[in-house]
């Protein structure tokens, strides 16, 4: 099948590329471990030059068959490859921010085959304590131009749990706030330098009962001691004998995974009364996390997305012009799950 | 003058040695790098064996030429020396703790030079979440009592920060509740271990004003997000051109004890309306912050202690009979400094 865009999820660690034909159906994807911290050194021929520019060779890798195959295919780019330690840097837009805003702001950079690269810009929020999102706002975006038009109009909360947790809120499709959590690399912190990894046990399996603990924990009175403190307990229990070395660290992200929802509830409330309908994008395995957080804190609407990278990078095209044919007509209707 | 007792303050990573004389005065001290977890390990001759235990080693290098000197002197030691990974575990005692239950419980370890080393139990706490010390309680009971009969009965906080900070609610010189905080080993882990060092430039001079501002942070409507979130802003702040490379580091310290005091507060008013009368023990530059940190949050009366081990050694060396001469009176009130 003839393909329409190659869309590029290129972060810090990692690059997903996709090749997508009409209504941005995936016909093809490929993830590499290529991100902007880690890119590929080795020189190399392309198309005719001795290329040795490592966004150049990642470029390449994860997509230059299919430029051979289709040279005239649009790229369209996002994550922190627009960052200023990228391939070119595209300056934040700033809150709110829509599908058009972000289309309007594209960065290009020309690739040595000739194609240009089009980059869409991280996100600024320029609140009393500022905030930045890289890549995460197109999946928003791909996430929102996907709902009904009446539930897209209503306040909703997206989750984008990770290292940097993202909790964005928007309504009218347009992004209008967003929070970070450094849960992800406060934990995998925490784990690996300092105290409490000399005691925690590795296990594959993932152990609800000692997650459930740390998120009631975080919601009790003595949550109140914050996540400095509850931390502790990961080590004092295992001291007393009521925590086994193998649920230690499930125990631990459940804490902390549980402050931050805690917290959450606390800024929303601040703003409105209701709890907004939830929507969480990202891996199947942290998502379930989040989910027995939210429950456990009154969030009664949780909602899946999925595809929600394809689906931003391919609205944020077709909104810029990119894709010319009659397949620019938007995807299909969000598919999801409760 | 003659000496009536050899105190040592081991914990992880330092030793520290007291050569005391009558009324527990200090007539020489000594700072080791030899915590129980970097002992010394080349083995060498003590009275006549050769010696290969790190502890024996260690403890010869401390004050060997004080005991050759005077080879009755009795010997007490307090901290991490009496843990499960120590010189010989001394089991922990349950809070509520005084000097005559800590006395009554030492556990003693026979050097190879035949001279009984008594070490104090740390203490257990078993709340839901459990809490544990072992030298701080020392360091309290020092403390507690060195103060007026009339000072000692009233509700007391006495504050240790450090890498894992101790508060410690005493009554009528009983330590009575605490609560740990690992402040310290999570500024360590964020600078050297995350996104967040990356942008921190080093500086030699405390930053009061980015400090301050770390502070006031924690105490805002934006500070209820926790320490989660809101440490994202030393990176953010550093991208908007708000905060220089030089000042992330204070800003960040300023925070993270931010929120430690805040929460502090918060679990203090659970119990009482009125925060109590704080006595701080600990190193210069650290208590520095702490005080501007409750200043901020309300703490009105905020008393620094020092020579606080010294004299808690002491204190339990009287208490459990090891000082057999006069000189076994208390020590001179606490010298305070408001």
């Amino acid at each position: 099948m003839q393909a329409q865009l190659i869309a590029l999820d290129w972060g810090t660690t990692s690059l997903r590329a996709y090749r997508l034909g009409e209504h941005g159906r995936v016909l093809e994807q490929r993830s590499l471990s290529a991100g902007i911290m880690q890119l590929p050194s080795t020189p190399r021929s392309i198309g005719g030059q001795q290329v040795s520019n490592g966004f150049e060779l990642a470029f390449d890798e994860a997509c230059g068959d299919w430029l051979d195959a289709e040279p005239t295919l649009p790229v369209i780019a996002c994550g922190m490859v627009g960052s200023a330690q990228g391939w070119r840097e595209a300056v934040y837009q700033q809150t709110p921010a829509s599908v058009a805003a972000l289309s309007s702001a594209l960065v290009t950079v020309r690739s040595v085959r000739g194609v240009d690269v089009h980059i869409i810009p991280g996100i600024l929020q320029r609140s009393e304590l500022p905030n930045v999102m890289r890549g995460e706002e197109t999946q928003v975006l791909g996430i929102l131009d996907s709902l009904p038009a009446s539930e897209a109009a209503k306040p909703l909360l997206i989750g984008l749990p990770g290292s940097h947790s993202k909790w964005v809120r928007a309504v009218d499709g347009r992004i209008e706030h967003f929070d970070t959590f450094m849960t992800g690399e406060v934990y995998a912190a925490l784990s690996s330098h300092t105290i409490l990894g000399r005691t925690m046990q590795r296990s594959e399996t993932f152990d609800a009962e000692a997650f459930d603990r740390g998120v009631a924990v975080s919601r009790s009175a003595n949550g109140a001691a914050g996540p400095l403190s509850t931390i502790f307990s990961c080590r004092t229990l295992g001291l007393t004998g009521e925590l086994s070395g193998t649920a230690q660290s499930d125990y631990l992200s459940g804490l902390l995974i549980g402050h931050e929802i805690v917290a959450l509830a606390q800024l929303l409330r601040q703003a409105d009364a209701q709890l907004p309908a939830v929507i969480l994008i990202g891996s199947d395995a942290l998502i379930a996390r989040y989910q027995r957080a939210l429950d456990a804190n009154g969030f009664a609407q949780v909602i899946l997305a999925q595809q929600a990278t394809e689906r931003g990078l391919w609205q944020v095209a077709v909104q810029a012009g990119l894709i010319q044919s009659s397949s620019s007509a938007a995807a299909r209707p969000l598919h999801v799950e409760n």
